[in-house]
């Protein structure tokens, strides 16, 4: 019973297909490939309209090399203080942007609101160059802790952003499941919202190793494929990275395998819920944060379920994360609730 | 009346004096020069041991490059909220550390506390390649809001340091104000209270332009000066700026100066109080924050006062700075006080 | 008949069963997983010795990062003026190592020689912080022209190098055939020939996408692990790109493919000097380099083959790349000797 | 006597004067102040058009900033092998770039051709994304060998840069000796001939520290005033430097002190060549290149004269540098004069 990460489970079996039906024969390196053309024909399809699109490994390459796009050196991006770009990315951002500020806010369950970011850009003084100039706001969809922006939110703080001069960029490692919780079409919840570039992942949502960068307008795409090279990002054989976002995108894939895992979620949520746990955060994709008291974690444990700490245990209570991937088996759920009654 | 900066006034008659008389002939440049020479000599006189001393032209450039000295890439720097590293020097630590991560803290009267210090470090993971690591702490002396540590004040945040592991790096753009304020030795302040390495601020002291980064361990300056020059920092007349930092400490200049200053600023604050203002932070150095009723703001600034809002007005009220220099004419400040009390 | 790049073909059949096998259950992310464990002890194995081994998913990345750990912001790296690192990698050792120096020789055969490197070296003044401060010289093997360094050759390179206080890197993406052309061990071509870092390359040899740094020394590695993930390059589920430099290296795979490769592009070779072509460099492991006049360079486009011009056309004649790759078919030699015959 | 470089002798009593005079009260910190304003206007006049100045405290700064404003993070900077911003900068453009890619060309007297520059710059291939991208030339003006490039030379090499997209930055730490020498407009030798920016210096020629970049297009300077500050190279006192600046352009102080160093220069070297000495190239500014006999060369250093060796003695014969700077007494080249001939 692993609900430590997404990343703990390996490939969906549609991915090693993907790979072995793009192994046939030689084709163009660096992206000149009749499967990354196909990419980015069904990624326009996928955000209706035209999108520049760069396969990376990483999600941090992804992340980092979007925001070095969209920031100058003296720029400052705003975000959320558990941003993962913040946390989890050891200064990535700060590293590819040559030493771009970050400005981090706090936010209920891991949200920015526009409130909170106008209140934070406000006091930079425009144009006065001891200051780092705002240039960039950092959504993650779904956040950190499991929760999803709205259109409406993310239409808010993109405005808030437009009028301060910044652009919006979506980490979106996790993109999949907030499209399939909201409902929202793809291009609702980035362009038509006034996002810029989404960090789109793949690799948290059955594929072995895929990310893109989406780009909304050209022109703020226009040194990214430089970026990418000179940062060691630009896969050689790119077909095989290609080929996984495509396996994800057809056939609603990345919608159905994030969905089904918002569903295993949702219902192990509302199980914990029923047997008196407190849930911390809105369930709102495939992670959930719940507190136990410190016996009950123990006995999971002992019965086998793996999982993170959220933080130190306090007053005998222990808050934890539980990520349910897309393949989790159900009986997984099934087993980790029988403990939870037993 | 101009209480807006230190850094309004222009230089002491005896630095003119001291560029006269470094001026003859010819010596070598880069700091091989026996002015520099002297300059060393003279620095650990003043700090009672061998130091390393590296001549800048300005504070900006000595934070940044001991900072980016003393912390690896990857590392994280701690700092007031309100310090001058953070909102004033548009990333440069950012910029010259290649990406290290800045963490920012609150703390009354713009000071850090060994408590707060080791509640925001004992989060970072250690060794988790995921994590900015807890490389330094760097204290403003005096602060921003014009507070002083006091030795056993470091000596707690250095032993916090200590204990994770990070430097303790001090900017020193306003230290004279702080010793002299203090009446510790300058010794006291930094290396026996823990501090690694010392921005020695001259600029707002008196001198034309003229820092230096003071290290009190050989072996952190290793790389320092290769670092100074690749960033253009290396001054070839040396001897100019070394002069200045010489004629500072000579006769104690330095401390005189400064004491000055924080006398007549006492002065002012003490009036100010007894007029009724409401003085926001203790008056440790030159600069008081004081909060006075908006019309008394405008009568000020229409009877000639110059100096800066300290944040935005609010209820009838704005917090204001005033900066006392070396230079300040002690009838600017009787003048002011009389248009207090007008 | 694709000539054109060693990348233009996909990955072996063993490369997908490896990815297949790699796939089933739950693993550690971020190299904690078994499979990444095996791939250490096999290149212990591989290499005689314990190592540092660091999966990344580029061969650029792995030089850089191996560059940015082994050298300071102010060093130079000597590598010769066709060196990948140098040509082909738009700048990334600069980038990573935030402003190194890179240092171009000329060489016969795009290979450097130890007393090239002296004579390169020498005059750089050692202590002085004006000039960027010898720290490496990388080498490519096999080279960008095709031809291998001897061990004894590596060795007076690493011996020249070491006396100026400099490590040795080795840009491996096609140490395979190197390896398999020389007929030496691993270690003979590497630490016991004085080399500190290899990057290892499989992608050209049969990967989907997988290479590695390797350190011969635990304490060259000190940093490597912050820089990956702070560039972006630590990948997430770590054990596929393992499993394909585990697959890589059992039964002596990588050294049959390469060899194979080397035997097709020594038979292409023999042939084609046969009939009469001029081979500009030594034939020592997958790629030649052949003048053919321009009347045949046409003839065997317009007979389907693939390869790049190397050079600007001259005096009637075209320098042409021809690479052979792990999976170019026999046939094609065949049916290109038929072509240049005809 | 030194003949060491002209950064040994201090600065001119004018400069002393400058200050003192910029010294009486307040003013505007970081540029904002009247004699800021001055020097602009006084550039305005002296390049015949608006130019935008930005004066820094070294020429290091001026070079690596303006390069780093002109040329993007995966761009190429051409300059002769013998630049300062490639031999003596430590690195200082890669790492104010970000890793921008220096070519280094030959050409006699360390000056490029406009030949030589087309044909270094043709093989990087336009839009490729493996290549760092033909980004700006950088020309010294006198060259490190005391040579002149003349308008039409820079003209030609400008048109070249402009063909291939490229900026065009002038190295101009003796600027002031080159205009003297050729007897041109600074603007003939500048914007008018296709320069977009240039390190404009006044340190080697009187002034204490003072240097400007000066862009002749406004659209070129965006960026710079904040990396200046990012970098640590914006002065808060800034009027200081201005003065320098300014007393050095005012009664044509600059071109009247280049121009009679650059007289002595000229007399010291036709006697030289009189005696039989070797000039190693022409002296058109206030540096000669003099090939002596080793036993010469011992004698002269025995009777009191300094100066630098260039390179290594061969065959029985040292070149030596010397450099007459804006203070040499007359007598010491008199008395050098004298020690050659005895």
């Amino acid at each position: 019973m692993n609900f430590l990460s997404d990343n703990a489970y390996g490939a969906a079996p549609q991915m090693l297909e993907a790979l072995a039906a793009a192994n046939g024969g030689v084709a163009a390196p660096y992206g000149a490939d009749p499967i990354t053309e196909r990419l980015r024909a069904e990624m326009a399809r996928v955000f209706e309209r035209d999108v520049g699109v760069f396969p990376v490994a990483t999600g941090t390459a992804a992340n980092a090399l979007a925001l070095a796009t969209l920031v100058p050196q003296h720029g400052a991006i705003f975000c959320h203080r558990d941003a993962h770009i913040s946390v989890d990315e050891c200064g990535a951002p700060e590293f590819f942007t040559h030493g771009a500020k970050m400005v981090t806010l706090g936010g209920a369950h891991a949200k920015l609101t526009a409130d909170r970011l106008e209140d934070a850009v406000t006091p930079f003084q425009k144009g006065i160059v001891h200051h780092a100039q705002p240039a960039a706001v950092s959504l993650t969809q779904a956040t950190e802790l499991g929760t999803c922006y709205r259109p409406e939110e993310i239409a808010a703080l993109a405005a808030t952003a437009r009028k301060h001069g910044m652009k919006v960029h979506l980490d979106g490692a996790r993109f999949a499941n907030a499209v399939a919780h909201l409902g929202c079409t793809p291009a609702e919840l980035t362009w038509r919202a006034g996002v810029d570039a989404l960090s789109f992942g793949a690799t948290k949502n059955g594929a072995f190793g895929a990310e893109a960068v989406v780009f909304f307008n050209a022109a703020d795409a226009r040194d990214f494929e430089y970026r990418r090279k000179k940062a060691g990002h630009l896969v050689s054989k790119m077909r095989f990275v290609s080929a996984q976002l495509l396996a994800s995108l057809e056939d609603r894939r990345w919608l159905r395998w994030a969905g089904r895992a918002n569903a295993q979620a949702a219902r192990l949520a509302r199980t914990l819920e029923d047997s008196g746990a407190e849930i911390a955060h809105p369930v709102e994709s495939n992670a959930i944060f719940v507190s136990f008291p410190d016996a009950v974690v123990a006995k999971l444990r002992a019965g086998g379920a793996h999982f993170y700490d959220w933080g130190t245990p306090t007053h005998g209570r222990t808050l934890v994360r539980l990520v349910v991937s897309f393949a989790t088996p159900d009986d997984n759920i099934d087993r980790f609730i029988a403990l939870v009654r037993r």
